[in-house]
C-alpha cells in the first residue's frame, strides 16, 4: 500500500496517537526509527509499519505501508524524520511472582522514567505507575527506553489501593535522609517495594500517610539532591541482590 | 540601568554567549532563573543580572540591568523567558587532593553531563573533561547541573597526556562486562580515576591504548546498558567510599 496524502484519514487517525487521550482509545502507540521498531517487532506488539523506502524493510506477518517524507513528517514526533515508524498495541502486563518493585509518584519527566525503565530492567525490578506519573507511552519516555519498554513488568494502578491489597511487598519511601541507608538494609524476607516520588515535590501526602518506613541514599551534604532516575537507579542496583 | 532594544550593543555582545566560541573568548558564561543566579552569587562567580522587574532582585556588588521582556527573550535559551538571566565569569578551578576522579571521554549528551555533575558532588568525585566531551558551560548542561556546576572541581584537558603526568589514581576504564565487579571492588591505596566513554561509542581508542584496567556494573543480561549518566553514578556510589 502506498499513501501519498497527508489527509488520508488512515494517516490523521493514527497522528492522533501523539496524544494520549486518543492511544488510550485505541490502545495503540507509535515507535519510531530502526532499533525501536524492531524492539517491537521482537517482543510481538508490531501491528504495522510505515517506511518511505519500499525495500528496506521487511517483517512477517507485519503490514508495510509506504509514505512520501511529508506524511511520515506527520506521524512523526521528532525533529529529523525517520525512516520507519511502526504502530504498535498496547503492552499486556503483569508484575512478575519473583521482582522487587519500584513504585512511582509522581515522575513528571519523560525522560527520566524512561532511564528509570532502563535501570529496572537491568536491575530486575518492575515498575508501578501512579496515576499521576507521566504516561508510559509518551514519544520521549519511549525513546529514552532505548527499547526497555517492551522488557519492562509494569502496571498502572492506584498507589494506595495497591499499597492496601498487596502485602507480598515490604514498603519503603526513599527519602533524601530518613530511615535506613541504602548500603545498611536487610531484606526482612519479603520483596521490597521502593516509591520514587515527584522531581520536585517528592512523594505525594497520600503515600506518606500509609507508609512509615524510609530508605535513603548516603550522600555528601553538597548535593541538595540526585537526579530522581539516578537515585532511583542507585536504589534498584543497592537493594536489588539483597 | 535600563536596555530596552535587542539590538543593544551589550545585548548583542552577551547574546552570542550562547555560543562555545563566544563564551571561550570572553570567558564568561549565562544562568536563567532564581535558582542558578543564586548559586551563581553564593559562589562568587555572578558578575551582573539582567531583570524584568527592578524590584524583585538585589545582589551586592552586582550590576543590575532592567530590560523589557524582548530582551530578555534575545538573551534566554528557553522557551519559557525567565525573570532574572546572570552574566557568570568562567570557573576556575583545580582538583581537590583527596578526591576520587571522574574522567568523560566524549559524553555527547547536555543533560547527561549535568546528571553526572550532580552525583559528582553528592558523591565527592572530581571531573576531567575531555576534549572530545559536550561543553561544560552550555546552558542544558548547566540547567540540569541544578546549580552544582558552581560545586563541582573539573579541568578540561588532553586524556592521554593527564594519565601519563598524573600518577596519583589508578584508572579504569568503565565497560560493560569486562574487569571488576565494582561490588568487590578494593582500592589499591591510591585515589581511582574511572574513565566513562561515549553514549553510543564508549570509550576512544585512544584511552583504550594507555589504559588496560576495567570495571563493570553487575546488572541483568536483558538490558544492553544503562543510560551513561546513570552508569556513572552507580560507579561513583560504590566506589565512592572504598
Amino acid at each position: 500500500m502506498l499513501i501519498t496524502s497527508v489527509n488520508n484519514e488512515k494517516i490523521r487517525e493514527l497522528s492522533k496517537l501523539q496524544i494520549k487521550k486518543y492511544r488510550d482509545i485505541q490502545n495503540k502507540f507509535l515507535v519510531e526509527g530502526d532499533h525501536l521498531v524492531n524492539e517491537a517487532y521482537k517482543s510481538g506488539y508490531l501491528l504495522e509499519v510505515f517506511v518511505l523506502d519500499e525495500n528496506k524493510y521487511d517483517f512477517n506477518n507485519v503490514d508495510k505501508i509506504i509514505v512520501t517524507p511529508e506524511v511520515m513528517k506527520k506521524l512523526s514526533e521528532q525533529e529529523t524524520t525517520p525512516d520507519i515508524i511502526g504502530v504498535c498495541t498496547y503492552i499486556n502486563n503483569t508484575l512478575s511472582d519473583s521482582n522487587n518493585l519500584l513504585i512511582l509518584d509522581g515522575i513528571q519527566d519523560p525522560g527520566n522514567l524512561g532511564t528509570i525503565i532502563r535501570s529496572a530492567v537491568a536491575f530486575n525490578f518492575d515498575i508501578l505507575l501512579g496515576s499521576n506519573t507521566v504516561d508510559i507511552y509518551n514519544s520521549k519516555t519511549i525513546r529514552s527506553t532505548e527499547g526497555m519498554i517492551f522488557h519492562i513488568n509494569f502496571v498502572k494502578d492506584n498507589i494506595q489501593s495497591f499499597v492496601m491489597y498487596n502485602d507480598k511487598y515490604d514498603y519503603y519511601i526513599a527519602d533524601m535522609n530518613k530511615g535506613v541507608n541504602i548500603k545498611d538494609f536487610n531484606r526482612a524476607g519479603k520483596m521490597v517495594a521502593v516509591i520514587m516520588g515527584n522531581e520536585g515535590n517528592g512523594v505525594s501526602d497520600a503515600t506518606r500517610n500509609i507508609i512509615n518506613n524510609y530508605v535513603h541514599i548516603g550522600e555528601s551534604d553538597k548535593c541538595e539532591s540526585l537526579n530522581v532516575g539516578v537515585a532511583a537507579s542507585i536504589i534498584m542496583y543497592e537493594l536489588g541482590d539483597k
